[in-house]
C-alpha cells in the first residue's frame, strides 16, 4: 500500500491492538520484572511493553510489509511508501507496574508526516479509542458509540487532568501549569493517554503536558481531532512530534489556556 | 444482629455492592448535574452519589434493620447493637465527574468501634477488593483470588501513590510528603481508595494521605490489613477515624515511611 485507506487501515490497526492485547495482558499484575532503560534516571521497561510490540509488528509483517514503523521499544524499520505506524506498547509502564489500569497501548498511523489514525487500547478494562480524520469511536464489550468532546469553553468551567504535577522539570513550565490549574474547576492526575481518550469521551475538557515523544502523541490526535477537540503545542502550532502538548475541547478553551501557557513554550 | 457474623456480614456487604453498582453505573459518563456542597470550597455530589448511597441502605433496611449507619450523603442512622455500617457510596466523586475508572464505593462494617468488614468496588471494571479479620479477597467476572501485599521492607524499592500531590495543604505535611516521595522507586498519583485496593493486590507498596474523613478509610482498613499490609495515622496510631494515613504493604516499610512523616503528624 503507497496511500491511506481509511476503512482497511482501521481494520489493521484493530488487529494490531487486538493481537497486542493478548499479548501483554498475561503480564499485568503478576509482578513482571522491571528493567530500568536509563543510567541517571528510571525510565522501566518489562517483558509486556515487548511483548506488545512484538505482536503489533508481527500483524504489519503479515498485512502491510512494506509500511515504516516507529516503535518505543524496537526503534525505528523503515518503508518507503509514505507509511509509517508509530507504536508506543505500553504508555504508562509506571502505572502498569503499580497495577494501576491507567496504562494503554498506543497505535497510530501517519501518512505524509501527519498521524491520520489513532487507536488508544486500555486491555484489563476492555476499553478502545478510536479516532481518523472526521470522526471517532468507543468500543468496549462489542458495543461502539461516537465520541465527542463537551462544548466547554471556559476555563472556570473546564476539568483538567495531567499525567503527573512533577512531569514539569523547568521552573517556568511548572509555573505556566500552575496557572492553569488554578483557573479551572477541578484537576486529576495519574492517567498517562486515557487522559486524551476521556477527552474526546466528553468526561475531561483539558489535558497539558510536557516532555512527551513523539510515540506518545500520535494515536491521541486523530482520537481528540475526530472527537472535535483541538490538539497544539503550547505555541498553537503542531504537536504531532511530541514535546509540551496541550489538547482542549474546543478552539477556545484553547486558546484560554494557551494565553496561559505561551510564556513557557520552548 | 447484636454480633458479628464473618460470613453473614460478608454476603450483606456483598448484595449492598451489588446493589449500589446497578444503581450508580447507568449515570456514569453521562455528565450527571453536579452540585457543590461547599460555600468556601467545592466538594462536588452527583446524582449518582445519591442513588448510591441510599441503594446500600436499602438493603440494609432490609437486611439488618436494627444495624446503625453513617453514610457521606445521608449522614448518621443511629443503631444500637455495637454495629455501624460506614459508608461511601461514590469515593472519588472528581474522577467520577471527568470520567475516569478510578472512583469506587466503599462499605465498612465498624463493629465495637472497629471496622471489622471492609469492601471496595469499582462498577465499571467490574472489580471488587474485599477484607476481613484474617484474610482479603479479589473479585471479577465470577472469578476470585486471595489478596496479597509483596514483601517490600524498604522505601528504595517501593512503590507509592496518593490521590493528589496538591492533597497536603499545610507546608510541613506537603514537606514530609516529598521526603518520602523522593525517597522511593516510584510514586503515582490520582486513584483515591483504588490505591489501597492495589496495595492489598501487590502492585503498590505504600499509600499516604492526609485529611480524609471515617467513611473514605474505614472500608480500606480490613483489606489492607486482611492482605497482611499495616495502616496507621503519621504517628503510628489508629487511623479508623480518618485524618493523616499512611498505608503500607509491610511493617518494615512502615517504619521507615513513619520516620519521614512523624515530624508533621498533627
Amino acid at each position: 500500500m503507497s496511500t491511506y485507506n481509511p476503512t482497511a487501515d482501521l481494520e489493521i490497526a484493530h488487529a494490531m491492538a487486538d493481537a497486542a492485547r493478548s499479548a501483554c495482558l498475561p503480564h499485568f499484575r503478576t509482578g513482571p520484572a522491571v528493567e530500568n532503560k536509563l543510567s541517571g534516571g528510571f525510565d522501566p521497561v518489562t517483558v509486556a511493553d515487548r511483548a506488545s510490540e512484538q505482536a503489533m509488528r508481527a500483524v504489519l509483517a503479515e498485512r502491510a510489509p512494506a509500511d515504516g514503523i516507529l516503535g518505543e521499544e524496537f526503534g525505528e524499520t523503515a518503508g518507503g511508501n509514505g507509511r509509517r505506524w508509530v507504536l508506543d506498547p505500553i504508555d504508562g509502564t509506571r502505572a502498569f507496574i503499580a497495577g494501576l489500569p491507567s496504562w494503554t497501548m498506543l497505535i497510530a498511523l501517519e501518512y505524509r508526516a501527519r498521524p491520520v489514525i489513532g487507536l488508544i487500547d486500555q486491555p484489563h478494562i476492555g476499553e478502545r479509542f478510536i479516532g481518523w480524520p472526521g470522526g471517532a469511536e468507543y468500543r468496549r464489550g462489542g458495543q461502539a458509540r461516537a465520541l465527542k468532546t463537551r462544548p466547554t469553553r471556559r476555563l472556570g468551567d473546564a476539568i483538567m487532568s495531567s499525567t503527573d504535577a512533577f512531569l514539569f522539570e523547568a521552573a517556568v513550565e511548572a509555573e505556566a501549569f500552575e496557572r492553569v490549574r488554578r483557573s479551572v474547576r477541578l484537576c486529576r492526575f495519574g492517567f498517562d493517554a486515557y487522559a486524551y481518550a476521556m477527552l474526546a469521551a466528553g468526561g475531561v475538557d483539558l489535558v497539558i503536558e510536557s516532555g512527551l515523544q513523539i510515540y506518545d502523541v500520535q494515536a491521541f490526535i486523530p482520537v481528540v481531532e475526530g472527537a472535535g477537540g483541538v490538539v497544539t503545542n503550547w505555541s498553537g502550532g503542531d504537536a504531532s512530534e511530541g514535546g509540551q502538548v496541550v489538547a482542549a475541547a474546543t478552539p477556545e478553551l484553547l486558546d484560554e489556556a494557551l494565553r496561559l501557557l505561551a510564556p513557557a513554550a520552548l
